[in-house]
C-alpha cells in the first residue's frame, strides 16, 4: 500500500489490519539463474525464497530456498522495452523543467545482471559510466495522468547507463552508443515500497566515489515520465526507465569495476572487459 | 536452400532431391489471431495451414486449416527488437556508401498488422508514410561477416515506417517520432526464398502511387546491415530491420489508407485514424 493511501486509510478510519499485510514495507525481488532455469524470488538476508512466477503475477512462495551466493543474478525483470531520460540532473546537463522529458531507448539485449562482466565491443573508444535510478513498470499503462502514474510504478532498481561518447556524438542516433550488448547493467534487486523521489544514488569507479546525488534533484519525476511515455507507448510489466545520471562521468578502461548504489536497493557491480586491451 | 547454395550443389553434383524439398521456392508464413489465440501458418492461396509453432522452430503442419478472411493478421513475427536504416535510397536522402549504415530503433509496441487501423496520438501534427522492405532475422546472430549474413536472414515482409516529422526535428532523439504505438505496420506475410536486393517496392496513398523503386537501389544491403548490427547487438529470431524508404513522403490525414506492396510478399494496408479530426 503506497504511503499516501496508508495515510488516507488511517485518516478515514479504515481497518488497516485488514489491508495487505506489510505492503508498505520494502520487498526485494531477485530474478536469477539456478542451474540454467530462470526463476524469481524474494530476498531476505542472504536467502532467496523462490516464487511461483514473476512479481507482476501475484506469485506465491514455493517453499524452496537458495543462497544468493549460489545463483547468478539476472536483470530483475524480463523487460520488453528499456526507456531512458536524458539531461535529468542540473549537475550533469539540465533540460527545461516545463518541456517534455528528453528520452531515448536502450534495448533488452543491452541488459545484464549484477556481477556480470561487460564485454565491450572491440572498436569502442570512449565508454563512460552513468549511474542511475531505474524505475520498473508493474502494470500495463496507456494514457495515464501524472497523478495516477505512481500506481503503475512497481518498484526501483539501480542501473548503469553505459555510453560510448564518440558514437553518441557521431552516429545518426544514439542507438549504438547507448544500446549495444552489455551497455545496461541493472540490479541487484527490484525493490518495492521506496520513494523514488528521495533516494541517494552513488557511483564508484574502483572504490572511488565519482557520482553522488539524491534523486530529489531529478528535473523530471518518475510519475511525470511514466505519464508522458504512456501517451505514446503502451507500457508493459517489467519495462524499465533509466532516470538519468548526475554529475560528471569518465572514460573507462579494461578491468575497471563500476558500482552503482541506490540506498535501499543495494549495490550493482560490474567489471569492464575490453578485448583490445587484453 | 538459398539460390547460391542450390547452384553450388548442382555444380558439384550433390543429390539435389535429397535436399529439403522446395526450400528455394517462396513460402508465405502468416501470424494470426484465431479466436484470441495467436498462431502461425503457411499461406497457400486463401487458406492458412496452421503450424505447430513459429517459422523459426521447424514447425509442422497441424492439419488444421482456416481461411485468411476469417482471421486477424498480426505482425508476422513476435519481434523483440525492431531496427531501421535511415537514408538508404539516394531518391530520399543518401548516406555515404562506405560509412556504417545510419540506424535507429522502433519498438515492438510500434508494430501492428495488415488491415489494423493506426490510432495516431492526438497531438501528432505531421505524420508521414515511409513504405519499406523489412528483413526478418531467423537465427541468433552475433559478430557475423557480410558473407555469412544472408544465412541469418529468414525472409522479408513489407512495412510502413510511419514518422512524425515535427517530433523528428524537435525531440532529443527520434524515439517518439518513429516508435509510438502503431507507427510500425508490417505484413501481410513473412516470405522466404526471395532476393531482398531485387524487389519492387510500391507505396500507395488512397490508391495513388506515391513511392516506387527497386530495392536494388538500396545503398546499404541487408547482408551489410545485418553484419554491422551483429557486431554490437545480439540479433534474435523474429527481429526486424526496416530497410529505408525511397523517394518523397507526404503528410497523412484522418481516414487516409496507405498500402505498401513488395512484389512476392503482397500488400500491407492500413487506415489512419486521427482522434483530433473526428
Amino acid at each position: 500500500m503506497p504511503f499516501q493511501r496508508l495515510v488516507l486509510a488511517a485518516a478515514v478510519g479504515l481497518p488497516l489490519l485488514a489491508a495487505p499485510a506489510l505492503a508498505a514495507d520494502p520487498v526485494k525481488y531477485a530474478r536469477y539463474s539456478d542451474g540454467g532455469a530462470t526463476a524469481y524470488g524474494i530476498v531476505e538476508g542472504d536467502v532467496i525464497h523462490k516464487l511461483s512466477g514473476s512479481p507482476f503475477e501475484e506469485p506465491e512462495r514455493t517453499g524452496q530456498r537458495i543462497s544468493v551466493d549460489d545463483v547468478d543474478l539476472l536483470p530483475p525483470t524480463d523487460a520488453s522495452k528499456v526507456f531512458a531520460v536524458g539531461m535529468n540532473f542540473a549537475s550533469h546537463f539540465a533540460s527545461a523543467p516545463d518541456a517534455p522529458p528528453p528520452l531515448f531507448l536502450k534495448l533488452p539485449t543491452s541488459l545484464t545482471g549484477h556481477q556480470a562482466d561487460i564485454m565491450v565491443p572491440p572498436d569502442a573508444q570512449n565508454l563512460h559510466f552513468e549511474g542511475e535510478l531505474v524505475i520498473v513498470i508493474g502494470e500495463r499503462a496507456k494514457e495515464v495522468s501524472v497523478d495516477d502514474a505512481s500506481h503503475y510504478i512497481f518498484g526501483v532498481t539501480a542501473g548503469n547507463d553505459l555510453t560510448e561518447r564518440s558514437w553518441q556524438g557521431r552516429d545518426l542516433q544514439w542507438m549504438r552508443a547507448k544500446a549495444s550488448d552489455g551497455f545496461g547493467p541493472v540490479g541487484p534487486y527490484l525493490v518495492t515500497g521506496l520513494d523514488p523521489n528521495n533516494l541517494l544514488l552513488t557511483t564508484r569507479l574502483n572504490d572511488e566515489i565519482v557520482q553522488q546525488e539524491s534523486t530529489a534533484n531529478m528535473i523530471h519525476s518518475p510519475a511525470r515520465v511514466v505519464s508522458y511515455l504512456s501517451h505514446y507507448f503502451t507500457l508493459e510489466p517489467g519495462d524499465l526507465i533509466f532516470m538519468g545520471t548526475p554529475g560528471r562521468t569518465r572514460a573507462l578502461a579494461d578491468g575497471d569495476v563500476v558500482t552503482v548504489t541506490v540506498d535501499g536497493v543495494g549495490t550493482l557491480s560490474n567489471r569492464i572487459r575490453w578485448p583490445e586491451a587484453q
